[in-house]
């Protein structure tokens, strides 16, 4: 049978230090040339709505160790709003029922079969919050206890509960543009921790004194400046933009999590894509060269160093996802849901056939 | 709703007549830039199978002015056996009740629904056949009446469909190495066209007057050769190393499929894959630069001359599939299967989500 899974299936199943786990050793397979990543590819094109773009974007890997191959897609309406001076890209939901789309096909390695088709909402946030948390783990102090987190999104959640996995987190101050939507967040997520957050008026006061500041944004501008910084911090940002290039540079140990980091760009002729919404891969300026930063998987393989003195800043910047993640993360969903029974059951011969492709 | 279609189901909406059609179409919204097409790319990682391997294949297609993306995805298990002096890449049925994995999936890009998840054999077989039938009908002969085919596969089948939509064909010679095959091949198709297929025992008996050859066989050598040539002839072939680079030079035409010709190949460290498995891009030798070959859309939208003579010899090489012909045919496919009631449906929620991704 192949299973249809749904985000609540996801969340029954999949626990951050689960996911945590898995991506750990994920990311030795990759780094050891055992497990593959496909880089991520955007097709932009006009939706035939004004000011809105149709995106397809889809991405691949496989991890031999774990059995599985995923290949995760994104069918998206998107748009570029102005919200103050920032400049955010904005996802629409425009499939019926006003939902997103978004999916992850998941097949065996052993025998190709398709083994389950899941939304890619849930494991998402998952996958970009166990690789903040594991880049937390290998590189905050050991003592850290004060998180500041910038964002209070779907994200933002998912960076507090890795946070809380890797490290003895006691507090958390979060700020947000939106004060609103700040204040239920922190209400919200301070239930799911069980460790009290406090929203605050300003980015800064969410920053002074922590141990860990966290950028969990939709923001394509700077979120984060250098005459932020104190001794000792770990920066960890979930996007490109987010932190200053002059913050990166400040830092004692700045690790990416991918070389992967050139998405393939096919753009429709005579489309206006708002030239901060393209991802600028290595072309960061001012001398920072991410082919020469180690990545998270190095890191974690000792290849290169994690943070060496208590007084160092470490910086870990999510440059970009994997569709790598996705088959990690999947895998255990897939286990454990098979287990507890979960989804939709559907004869898997409604996804293979008997023709010699 | 979320169509589930067999390729039962495209059999029976999808002629090639149609399929042509759509793709020539499509082909000229490629061309001027509004129809998009994502290069393929191929994971190859042990599949835990000695002599075999996993590859998982993925290729995207939009098509703005159908309203539609796709995404074609293969997951098989590969190998490459010897037959005779020719190596061959054979997908095998690992998957349960002895089954291959090929999917597409086809969204609305006007709001990004998931329209339809059907398996990519069918289709796959139509727009090689399609693209290939095309170049007939820009290259070859207006009065061309003799085929002449390699091979007598299921892709051998789609081809002779093509060239039969194209010219007035009165007259086709089989030769496939494997004379049983080749027998039952002409047998069967000579009742589904309408046309004497004669099966033969040499290339050279099938080749010799024909006014088309073609070439459709899963071979990774040469089959075709420059020795063989005649004036006037259209040479066809579905895949690089099939004519001969001697050939494809004496060609006074030479056209090939698409310049998004170099897939991305990322290969699992230590797995051994035959060097003639892997695509060869551009680096064809003997002077033979495809990166300024003219392509079947530039000869379809007239930046590129066609046949301008009775004698000159035309050559067209599919180099490489897209992800884009997915699109094409499967829009013809989705409408007239919700058309005609077919397949099964799905609540098209079970394939989107109400989170932002």
């Amino acid at each position: 049978m192949t299973l249809i899974l749904s985000n609540e299936d996801v969340e029954k199943v999949l626990t951050m230090p689960d996911c945590m786990e898995v991506l750990e050793d994920a990311y030795v397979e990759l780094s050891e040339g055992r497990g593959l990543n496909r880089v991520r590819s955007d097709c932009l094109a006009p939706s035939g709505q004004a000011e809105a773009l149709y995106s397809l974007k889809s991405m691949d890997g496989v991890i031999p160790k774990l059995g599985v191959g995923a290949v995760r897609i994104d069918s998206d309406i998107v748009t570029w709003p102005k919200l103050g001076n920032t400049m955010r890209r904005v996802k629409v939901p425009a499939a019926p029922n006003r939902r997103y789309v978004g999916l992850v096909l998941l097949f065996s390695s052993a025998n190709g079969e398709p083994l389950a088709i899941l939304p890619d909402g849930v494991l998402q946030r998952m996958r970009v919050g166990a690789a903040n948390g594991l880049a937390i783990k290998y590189l905050a102090r050991k003592d850290a206890r004060a998180v500041g987190i910038l964002g209070s999104g779907w994200q933002a959640g998912a960076q507090l509960m890795a946070a809380c996995a890797a490290r003895g987190i006691e507090q958390i101050r979060c700020f947000s543009p939106n004060p609103e939507h700040c204040k239920a967040f922190a209400s919200d997520m301070t239930t799911a921790l069980g460790v009290e957050i406090e929203p605050v008026a300003q980015p800064e006061d969410a920053i002074a004194g922590a141990d860990i500041v966290i950028c969990a944004s939709n923001s394509i501008d700077n979120i984060f400046f250098e005459r932020w910084i104190e001794p000792g911090v770990h920066l960890s940002s979930i996007k490109l933009p987010e932190i200053e290039t002059a913050a990166m540079r400040r830092a004692d140990r700045l690790v990416i999590h991918t070389h992967d980091a050139s998405p393939i760009h096919v753009v429709a002729k005579d489309i206006a894509v708002p030239e901060k919404g393209r991802n600028k891969g290595w072309d960061l300026g001012a001398g920072l060269d991410f082919r020469k930063t180690p990545t998270l998987p190095d890191v974690i393989t000792g290849r290169a160093p994690g943070r060496q003195s208590e007084q160092e800043v470490t910086c870990f910047i999510n440059n970009l996802g994997m569709g790598y993640q996705f088959a990690a993360a999947g895998a255990v969903v897939y286990r454990k849901a098979k287990e507890a029974g979960l989804g939709h059951h559907l004869p898997t011969d409604w996804f293979t056939q008997d023709v010699h492709p």
